[in-house]
């Protein structure tokens, strides 16, 4: 089997976006742009041994890939449309590609998102996908609006997959639910997009709160505490702070995909109002301040925060 | 040095372009479109051991990243303006990184495209670019659009790169413009955007004449002939051949990434006063017809062109 042959057999399903003049089969893939919106670009790569296990399935590596780059959309308070796929494999492997590709179209069609161009290569795996989407003109939601007063929120519950992560390298077999927040996490496209307009900065929570957090501080030149005792956690997450006094998986985990985001008290209403509408938790997790710094109550911890290399 | 360090510290020079509201250092990189233009989107994979040496210079890799994805908005007609960078290193190094930056940033500034977005991971050594060109609505030139009857023409000399691999592979050392071939391929831009309007169909040459060319007939359904003695040789490959009666390379050879396009007879001179003006050789290499199969006269090998697994 040729790239080509790879390519129609596993990665050509049908297109019904009618924004899409050309999709996988050309040099480039090709699609339109109402006027007065902007498109929005991201990429994130999934390597083995790094974002995931050698017995990770193909399933979730497809999912996962998708769904990291959905939620820096979802961050940006834009939508997500088309996205492009490069994959290294090291090898011809169809029983792996038919349900890598099997999840990969269930996920893409869940979040309404279009595969329009892809690459393959020989290598060691390696998965890396950019998203585009569209959001109107000067409306996307940046790391840098923070004020001084805002209140600071996360969605969901944190430092869950990192929560799983040790344990696996722990010889410890996690809870099916566990997994799946290490395997699929929800991208918060829905939340996002109804933040926009209402949050003054965002950031999706990839590398761990303290870290993310820290990307919007320093872009909005501004500072922040926050409080351990209002992270918002989940029963087994509880029950591990409880039993080993140790906060740094909720502080540093990283992997979560939840989104950070900051809005001035006069709309807190709105924001409760709009996570029992996306039916996501919404927590307050403390205020921004003029200090330049990120000050967390009850963690005393250096950062332990995901880092690259 | 996290991520975020060293994407600040070799990533994320000043951009001019005005339609970018937003380069590195959000979640995503947002632009503009003007109304009556569509987006044109390519991404590949250049991965160690298979599109370059372990001793391939950083500065050659960027280099070659860059402009094998330039050269498929080249194939369409488009005008290359984003791109994404995801690169896997196995570790951070720093000298590396530096050569590699520079050069890229060299690259990017040369072609007038602009770095909006990435994403760095550890692992084994892989770089995926996502390229943007924008191309007037519904004007770009498809792999589908050759008609019975069109010429079908080549850009510059072809599988000069093939004869370097060959020789690298056979522990023979290449010349110096040899190795240009192999590692500094021209995207043919220029040519792709004075095509435009004029070429029936286009392809850029990546995994050899005979494969490609196949894309356009299968998509197009219709057939070709062309004859080995009308494709455009260098001096080296001339030679080889007159030594080797060998049409391998030139016929299958890949990395080329000089344009394959298809025109009506009509335009022929059109075609010769653009080459001219792009100060670019490009040969008629045979013709388009109702066979639906691509017969090479003077070559009765099997297809050697590059397969990806």
């Amino acid at each position: 089997m040729n790239e080509f042959e790879l390519i129609q057999n596993y990665f050509n399903w049908p297109l019904s976006d009618p924004t899409i003049e050309l999709g996988i089969g050309d040099d480039a893939g090709i699609f339109d742009l109402d006027s007065g919106y902007q498109l929005v670009t991201t990429t994130d790569t999934l390597s083995e041994g790094v974002h995931f296990f050698k017995d990770t399935t193909p399933e979730d590596i497809a999912y996962k890939s998708l769904a990291v780059n959905l939620s820096d959309i979802a961050a940006m308070g834009a939508t997500a449309k088309y996205f492009t796929l490069a994959i290294t494999l090291p090898k011809l492997d169809e029983n792996w590609l038919e349900h890598f590709s099997k999840s990969l179209k269930k996920a893409s069609k869940k979040y309404n998102v279009s595969l329009i161009g892809g690459d393959t290569t020989r290598g060691a795996l390696n998965i890396t996908i950019t998203m585009m989407g569209i959001v109107e003109k000067s409306k996307a939601i940046k790391r840098s609006g923070a004020m001084n007063g805002d209140n600071i929120y996360v969605s969901g519950d944190i430092g869950d997959a990192a929560l799983c992560l040790k344990k696996i390298n722990e010889a410890e077999k996690p809870h099916k639910a566990e997994m799946l927040r290490l395997n699929k996490p929800i991208p918060r496209l829905e939340l996002g997009i109804a933040i926009n307009g209402i949050a003054s900065s965002c950031v999706d929570i990839s590398d761990g709160l303290e870290q993310d957090l820290s990307h919007i501080i320093k872009a909005s030149r501004v500072g922040a505490m926050i409080d351990v005792q209002k992270l918002p956690l989940s029963q087994s997450m509880a029950n591990y702070i409880a039993d080993n006094d140790d906060w740094s998986l909720v502080v540093c985990g990283g992997d979560d995909y939840e989104l950070c985001f900051t809005a001035p008290e006069s709309l807190h209403s709105e924001i409760m109002k709009i996570a029992k509408i996306c039916k996501i938790r919404v927590t307050k997790i403390g205020v921004i301040n003029d200090s330049k710094k990120l000050k967390i109550k009850g963690y005393d911890g250096h950062s332990k925060s995901y880092q690259h290399f």
